[in-house]
C-alpha cells in the first residue's frame, strides 16, 4: 500500500482557456427518505381532506430543510464547517467567472444559494442540500385521483472540510425522525457518502502537475476547489497518509451526470500530454 | 334529452350494515404543475448550492399551499364555499362513524384535516387539495447525484357547492404563477374537472330509492355526502334540469382507485334488488 501520490483524473477544469488544478473537493452524504401514510392507495375524493397525504407531507419536510437565507436548516449542520479567511476567499474568487455566461449556459433567470457567498464559493467551500429524485403516486398520462400510500425522495448533501459524512448522515436522520408529523411514518435510509478533503498546493506533486499543465496550456493553472466528491480519496488520505492529486480535464460543456455526456478529443490529448509531463517533472 | 331522473351506480355506502344514499358530491379541479430549472440535468456537486433545484422548489411551492390550520392557502379558494347550518352539520355527523376503526383500517396514527371540522365533514362538505403524483430526477436504485432540470406534480382539488371548477382552476394557476420564484419556470396545465352538486332529498326519486333500499337492507338508508366527483352530473343537472340519483353499493373495503380493487357479490345482488324495487316504487 505504499505510493508517492494518488493521481486521479475524474475532475473538471474551469474552461479549456482557463486550466485549473483542484486543491480540494466536497464530501457527500446521500440518503433516501420514505414517507408512508395510509396502508394502501386511497381514493382522493373519499379520503382527501381527512387523511394526511404522504406526498404533501414529504414536500413539507423537504421545504423545511432550508432557511430563507439558503442555509440548511438541520441543527448542527454547520458546526464543523471551516470558515475561510478573507484572503483565501479573495483568492478563490479571483478565478475567472462570468455570471451572465453561467446563467445563459443553464438558461436560468437567476442563481440561488446561501446568502453572503458568491457562486464560486457556494459550490466550493460551502455545503448544500439537494433533492436528486422524488417519486410517489400516479405519474402516468392524464388524471388519476389517488391519495397515495407512499412517497420517496433521494437527498444529497455536499459537505466541506471538516464536516463528517457519517455525522451529517446521523444529524439528517435524527432531524427528520424528530420533525416527522404524527400522521405519517418517516424512514431515512443512508445510501452512500464520504468526506471532503484538501490538497496541499505546496507539495512537490502539485507543483509538478502545475508545471506540466502550464507547458501544455500555455498558462499556469488556477487553483480551484471542486464541488463534487470522490469518497474514497478522503479515506486514502486519512489512512495511507498520501495526498491525492486531481489532474482532470473535463469541461462544463461535457454535461456530466446528464443525458448526452461528451468529451472533447483535444482535452483528451492535452490531458495525456499533461500527465506524461507530470511524470517527467515529478 | 328528456328523462325523469339520472340514475347512477358509481358511489359507496357507509357500510353494508349502514346503507346510505348520497345527497351530494364534491367537484374536482385537477392540474399538472411543471417546474423547470436549468436546461439540462446537472452534476449536483458542480452546481449544488448555486443553482435552484426544481424538486426543492416544487416541494416549497406545494408546502406553501396549506396553512397550518389545514386550510388551502390559495387566495379566494373559499369564497364560494357554502357554510352549512349547525342543524345540517349535526345531521351529517349523526351518520355512524368510528374514528378508531377508521384509523385502524388505514393504519394511521392520526387523521389530519381542516381545523374545526370532523372527519365526515372534511370529506363531504369541505374542499381540499391533494398531490396525486410527483416525479423528478433519479428514481432508480442506489444513488445518482443529479440536480435535475425538471420536476412535476399532479394536483387534485376536491370542491364543494358552489365552488366552480373553472374558477378554482384559474385561481390555482394564477396563484402558482404569481408565487413562482425567479430561479425557475413554473407551468400549470389544467387537466380535468367538474363542479360539485346537491340532490334534493324531498324528490319522489330520492324517496323511492330510500324505500327500495330500506326494504332490501332492513333499515332506512342514511343521507350522506359523497367526497368523490362525477363531473358530468353537475352539467347534466344544470343544463337538463334533471336531478341525479346515486344508488351506489361500493364499500370502503373495495379500496377503489387502489391496487387490488374488489367488489362483494352480496352487494352486487343487494344492489340489483334495490334498483329493481326503485323502478317499481318510482
Amino acid at each position: 500500500m505504499k505510493a508517492d501520490v494518488i493521481l486521479v483524473s475524474d475532475t473538471t477544469m474551469i474552461s479549456d482557456k482557463v486550466p485549473s488544478l483542484n486543491c480540494g473537493m466536497r464530501g457527500l452524504a446521500y440518503l433516501e427518505v420514505k414517507v408512508t401514510g395510509p396502508n394502501k392507495d386511497l381514493h382522493s375524493g373519499h379520503y382527501g381532506g381527512a387523511v394526511a397525504n404522504p406526498i404533501n407531507e414529504l414536500c413539507a419536510l423537504i421545504a423545511s430543510l432550508h432557511h430563507k437565507n439558503g442555509r440548511v436548516a438541520i441543527p448542527g449542520f454547520y458546526d464543523d464547517v471551516v470558515r475561510l479567511s478573507k484572503k483565501d476567499r479573495d483568492m478563490l474568487n479571483r478565478a475567472p467567472f462570468d455570471l451572465e455566461e453561467y446563467k445563459e449556459f443553464l438558461d436560468i433567470a437567476d442563481v440561488k444559494g446561501e446568502k453572503g457567498y458568491t457562486t464560486i464559493e457556494r459550490t466550493a467551500i460551502r455545503p448544500c442540500l439537494d433533492v436528486c429524485g422524488i417519486w410517489g403516486g400516479y405519474t402516468g398520462t392524464g388524471a388519476k385521483t389517488v391519495l397515495p400510500s407512499v412517497a420517496h425522495a433521494k437527498v444529497s448533501m455536499r459537505l466541506v472540510p471538516w464536516q463528517s459524512s457519517e455525522k451529517i448522515t446521523k444529524l439528517f436522520k435524527e432531524h427528520l425522525e424528530r420533525i416527522a408529523p404524527p400522521y405519517v411514518k418517516v424512514e431515512v435510509t443512508p445510501c452512500e457518502g464520504g468526506d471532503g478533503f484538501l490538497i496541499p498546493m505546496s507539495s512537490p506533486a502539485y507543483k509538478a502537475a502545475s508545471r506540466a499543465m502550464a507547458e501544455v496550456y500555455g498558462k499556469e493553472p488556477v487553483p480551484a476547489r471542486g464541488g463534487g466528491s470522490i469518497a474514497i480519496l478522503a479515506q486514502m488520505q486519512k489512512i495511507l497518509g498520501i495526498d491525492p492529486l486531481l489532474m482532470g480535464f473535463g469541461l462544463e460543456r461535457d454535461t456530466i451526470h446528464s443525458p448526452n455526456e461528451s468529451y472533447l478529443l483535444r482535452q483528451l490529448f492535452a490531458g495525456m500530454e499533461s500527465i506524461a509531463l507530470f511524470y517527467e517533472y515529478y
